[in-house]
């Protein structure tokens, strides 16, 4: 798989030099300008502007997303020499999966996230059974996966770090959806409180690998590219809920 | 990847009827007579005539196998869709890998593995440097992740089937060794202890989803071959492993 290169003006000093580690950290966090929270959709969902039909689009093709996210991770875990990455890196799997007797948060993310779907109005099985995700959103997930999948571990880490900007969109949606949305049950937005120190834990190791690995000024480019790659997966997905949502509201092409 | 196929007459009735499931348990078991308990380096190994060089040989090279296993398993939890099926693999990875504070049994099988290390003589650097791992010892192992990441989950499931066999050479083990080989700290042998009731619960499982998979006989036979393709690995390591004992005993090539 061949990332997009996005051409930046070396603005900080020579290009043969590599940026320290905090220039870098600041480089990967300065491309939090493109992530997900700055989606038309998004801001029109965060502001209250989206129709119960319309969340339900949403919650129904994240849901892929977020059953992909176990076996992105597995895929990654697969790649791992090193037992200490490993014993941290599994940690995110059993968040989604659950563990223990998967029960109240143990239950894990996939199980909070079908929590969501029953209380905007999809059952359980509805949501499971992948009924309404867009073709688009398929292949954007599945480009993930099958990054993480083949990529040099520590690459595959990096994608990971949009998690660096998720707490803010997940405070929005706890903050605005109560009041935008009080049709919809507050113990189904029980996903988004559990994932900010989740996210916050993660990002640490997250960073940590991506710091280390990627010491020369063309390596860190290539840092900034997977991320980018990431942001395009996140975005694409809501572009491509966005159509769904207008394609509901036009005449059926049958 | 191809596998050996076995000829095998079709003893048990007409080729076109799938074995029922006893019949077919009952041929996956008789796999046993070719698990590497009868191979000659393990049969002088459990009689107590091996050399505590040649058991270091041993516990060096396997140490290769053992470090495969959670990059197995995890390959094959990136390529299983079914979160149930997920929840009871990722058990094999907190096996080898620890879970929880990482002490007394919880530090893992790879752990455990280490301190029979120390128990022989070997210094657990030592082992982790790979140092006098083999070639065909890497080979076999490696094609066993490679199969495990590349075939359908329910192909490597039925790979791990093996397990079968395992509790009687570990019983032989903790049986005999501490007679046998008095020098070695019974503390070295946890590993063996505890391999017993976790490989009855594996086994569990993945005879549920070999059962449930392959269920004409085409398929049965596939499943066999699956097996024994796994049997080789296992034989394979013992080969090269006489041979680098033999090689130890005669002077250097250079």
């Amino acid at each position: 798989m061949e990332l997009a290169q996005t051409h930046r003006p070396d603005s900080a000093g020579d290009p043969a030099t590599p940026w320290t580690r905090a220039e870098f950290e600041a480089q990967l966090h300065a491309q939090g300008a493109g992530y997900h929270i700055h989606h038309p959709f998004n801001v029109r969902m965060n502001s209250g502007q989206c129709a119960p039909d319309e969340l339900r689009h949403w919650v129904r093709n994240r849901f892929y997303y977020q059953i992909c996210i176990p076996r992105k991770d597995a895929a990654i875990l697969a790649n791992m020499p090193d037992r200490e990455h490993r014993r941290l890196w599994i940690e995110r799997i059993l968040d989604h999966d659950g563990y223990g007797d998967y029960t109240g948060s143990a239950a894990g993310g996939i199980e909070a996230w079908t929590r969501l779907g029953e209380a905007v109005g999809i059952a359980r099985d509805d949501l499971w059974s992948l009924r309404g995700v867009a073709p688009a959103v398929r292949f954007a997930c599945d480009a993930y996966v099958n990054f993480a999948a083949s990529a040099p571990w520590q690459e595959a880490v990096c994608s990971s770090l949009t998690e660096m900007f998720a707490p803010q969109i997940h405070k929005d949606r706890l903050a605005g959806w109560p009041t935008h949305y009080p049709w919809i049950d507050a113990e189904g937005l029980n996903y988004f409180r559990s994932r900010i120190p989740l996210a916050g834990r993660d990002v640490a190791h997250g960073l940590q690998v991506t710091l280390a690995h990627f010491t020369t000024r063309p390596a860190q480019h290539r840092a900034l590219d997977i991320l980018q790659f990431k942001l395009d997966i996140l975005w694409t997905l809501l572009d491509a809920i966005e159509k769904v949502c207008l394609n509901d509201t036009q005449p059926s092409r049958d």
